[in-house]
């Protein structure tokens, strides 16, 4: 088959592989050992407020994560926590970097075929080990001409990839679960948006309008959508 | 000026900017932190182990750092550590991802030069964000053609990066204060390296002997002697 000339970009978490649940899961356990000092709610919004704060300096991924929980803790109890619930908190986050990668359905029947007709870049967020670990054991590294793990995915860092590989933004499609990172900047560069929503969203990633880009922005259930959608752009152009 | 076709890379950390000097104040302050448990020789050692027990999933950096001091914190503390002391750990950490960049003596005398006449690469690892902060503030962004953050820097990372940008291993001089890491991977794969020691080495980064390589090794004492090296490296051409 010729490669097309349509790049085409995909998210890593939660497009590719399960990660939210896997944070869904450790946030259960830390309310419940915080449940002494203070209800869910509270726990879940001064965690992330924390969260919020420290992004900054921290970055995505799950080592600010850990020390955010842990500031949290210490901030939450009045400084009642005991070491050992900290020494708590440091397993569950090093249980989440050492979590078996799960796919999400349809990423093997989908993503290899398209790696034989399209350049594939992966771009993706979080700390720079972890990312390269789960790519590793997802048996997809080889699909992708290129893996681009960066500090946060905005439109200057769209456009720095996208000039890096000479893609040209109307040529580029990409396909993730968040609007905000993976959706947005990309239709503001005049690139393609394909968004496969995740059951869950990390309230960081949530945006309160849809984006309005004709015939630039495509909504998917699945990844399985995805080759449909590639058949009708090829159609049209 | 024409550019030279020697591609030149630089280490960052201790090599452009100050930064076992942050680490070494950090850890006075720890040891101090810790001494009504134990002494100092024994803390350094069991913050040492732990960091190196934590390498594969936390990789290089500060945010892992933090995270390993206060796991050893309740280690050697037997779990006697107050959150309040691990909240000061937390303080230190957050302090040395906010500190000033201080640039080595000789690099913006000698860098911005050499940027007109080579293509010059930033080759480092650590955090994604806070080398970019580092980057950043230390205003000599402009001057690298690109930047190159990796979690390892090892001969399939050098091998990776140069293959990445065209650049024949022979035409390649890495320029950094450790041996280890900058210095023999670059050696191994035919490409030329210039040490230049920083007066502190982390143990992670310790070798134990000295590289052989004829005409391929240069030993610096400052980067102030590089001009002079690229001289009688074109003379010898």
């Amino acid at each position: 088959m010729m490669e097309d000339d349509l790049t085409i970009g995909f998210d890593a978490d939660d497009t590719l592989w399960h990660n939210e649940t896997i944070f869904e899961n450790v946030h259960l356990r830390y309310r419940a050992l915080l449940g002494r000092f203070h209800d869910a709610a509270t726990v879940d919004q001064r965690l992330f407020a924390t969260e919020m704060r420290n992004l900054e300096r921290y970055g995505y991924g799950v080592k600010g994560f850990m020390l955010s929980a842990i500031e949290t803790a210490i901030e939450l109890s009045d400084g009642q926590i005991s070491a050992e619930e900290i020494r708590l908190i440091i397993a569950l986050g090093q249980d989440m970097l050492a979590h078996p990668v799960e796919l999400l359905d349809g990423v093997l029947d989908v993503v290899g075929p398209l790696a034989h007709a399209h350049r594939l870049l992966l771009i993706t967020k979080g700390d720079l080990r972890d990312q390269e670990r789960k790519l590793s054991l997802s048996g997809l590294a080889g699909l992708f001409r290129a893996v681009e793990i960066v500090s946060e995915k905005d439109t200057p860092t769209y456009d720095r990839i996208l000039r890096r590989h000479g893609v040209a933004p109307q040529r580029f499609l990409m396909v993730g679960n968040s609007l905000k990172s993976d959706i947005l900047p990309v239709l503001e560069l005049g690139g393609v948006a394909a968004h496969v929503p995740y059951h869950l969203t990390w309230a960081a990633e949530r945006v309160d309008h849809v984006p309005t880009a004709e015939g630039r922005f495509f909504q998917l259930r699945s990844l399985r959508e995805l080759p449909d959608l590639l058949s009708a752009m090829k159609a049209s152009t």
